[in-house]
């Protein structure tokens, strides 16, 4: 199978113009299929200080009403996906701008009310992935680069963009042996994680278990390990965590950041 | 050759709830292959009076500075193509959004600096269409939803929506018979702009050119005159002109609006 790259970007990439040129840099020259997901950075927060729309917290996560939802939907799906998309091209890249809803590429359910009223929020599966026409695109070199927004009933639905990433990673491990790459601030998942030196380099699912048992990893971290799990054990071959500027660098044989394998 | 649909709303019916609903419905039901095309409406200039900024016009045409640039790519190419998308999915009608950015599907020239400096405005021949994937997705059943942005190195750019589905229809005219539809807020092309039952049904060149000679036209119409009339010497079949909420329903024999044929 040929493999396929699948690299998630966090609000520190966008957020800071050089490592954003060295990113795209990177990216573009990667030859094999490729898709990016994003989410918006600093610039949803500031813009909505400035449009009067407030974050609205409970326990500890965001909830999107309908004026967050119209915000999002507007600098992850407009603003941030269209200046990606224009970078990318000008770098030779054919980069094409998505959410879950353009071509139905991925379905969502409307997070049911429990305890908590989360909003405009969309919960997604493998199986609500549209696959058949990301391979089309992917054979016809084409770029996807996914804002991270799906579709539910006619509307819009704000999903995690590390939850897209390794739902399309899943969903495409039919067709490609795909390296799903989570890009965030530190170089990768440290044992401890006031030391930058400690990062884990080779991450073995009975070392999760121990460190995890332990309490070693810090709270960011967890969501991203579990969903890289989920992914390796649905069939995605290997998931690489670590910081932008060094991880694509070297995505042959002497790999930066934590490489999780089953 | 197949028959392509080509259809240009006008903020009048974005911005018109029930307008809006019945032109989705009525496009939805359209089998053969079909293009939308749209701006922003109110909500551009809403937004951009909450961000306080100011429309800034020259010889009674629009500037596109910086701040106006990034605006219009939120609202147009982000919250209203994906609400348009997500609606459209809805009816169950394989909608994509895109700019002419993605899929390097339109490129552009910035417009040159004359005596007027127009900013971030990108020109457009039917020469700079990817059509190749414009038909392949359109094979696919897909259904391209341009906001109306094109880009050129590494910079959205700012296209009147009109002049995008011209030049997408005669880009597009060698695969197919394509039928090129502008919805405005008049029922079609009037011989009295007072009087709204002097719709022209049928409006040959010989006819434009002398009442064009008369005076006869209202200004708004002009542009989308000369747009109507070099499609169909560049190839495309025939132009239809006037009210959204007319006419799709008879895309059969019997039309409403103004029908334009060389």
């Amino acid at each position: 199978m040929n493999k396929l790259y699948i690299i998630k970007i966090g609000g520190n990439v966008l957020d800071d113009p050089a490592a954003l040129t060295k990113f795209l840099q990177d990216f573009s020259t990667i030859r094999e299929p490729k898709i990016l997901i994003h989410g918006g950075g600093k610039l949803a927060t500031k813009l909505g200080e400035q449009l009067g729309i407030q974050a609205r917290m409970v326990k500890g996560r965001r909830i999107t009403d309908a004026a967050t939802l119209d915000l999002v939907t507007m600098v992850y799906g407009g603003l941030v996906n269209k200046q990606l998309v224009a970078r990318l091209q000008h770098l030779g890249c054919n980069a094409l701008g998505v959410t879950g809803a353009d071509g139905n590429m991925i379905r969502a359910v409307k997070r049911p009310v429990k305890d908590v009223d989360y909003g405009y929020v969309g919960d997604i599966t493998p199986a609500d992935v549209n696959s058949a026409l990301l391979y089309f695109l992917l054979k016809q070199n084409v770029v996807p680069v996914f804002a991270s927004l799906t579709h539910a009933s006619g509307m819009m639905l704000n999903t995690n963009a590390d939850t897209i990433a390794s739902v399309l990673a899943i969903a495409l491990s039919k067709h490609f042996d795909v390296r799903l790459i989570f890009c965030f601030e530190k170089k990768g998942v440290m044992r401890d994680v006031q030391d930058e030196s400690s990062v884990i380099r080779l991450l073995y699912e009975t070392t999760y278990k121990e460190l995890l048992e332990q309490g070693s990893f810090a709270d960011g971290i967890l969501p991203k390990l579990e969903n890289a799990f989920a992914a390796i054990h649905a069939g995605v071959k290997e998931v690489l965590i670590g910081d932008a500027t060094h991880l694509l660098h070297n995505t042959g044989q002497e790999t930066e950041g934590t490489l999780i394998i089953k």
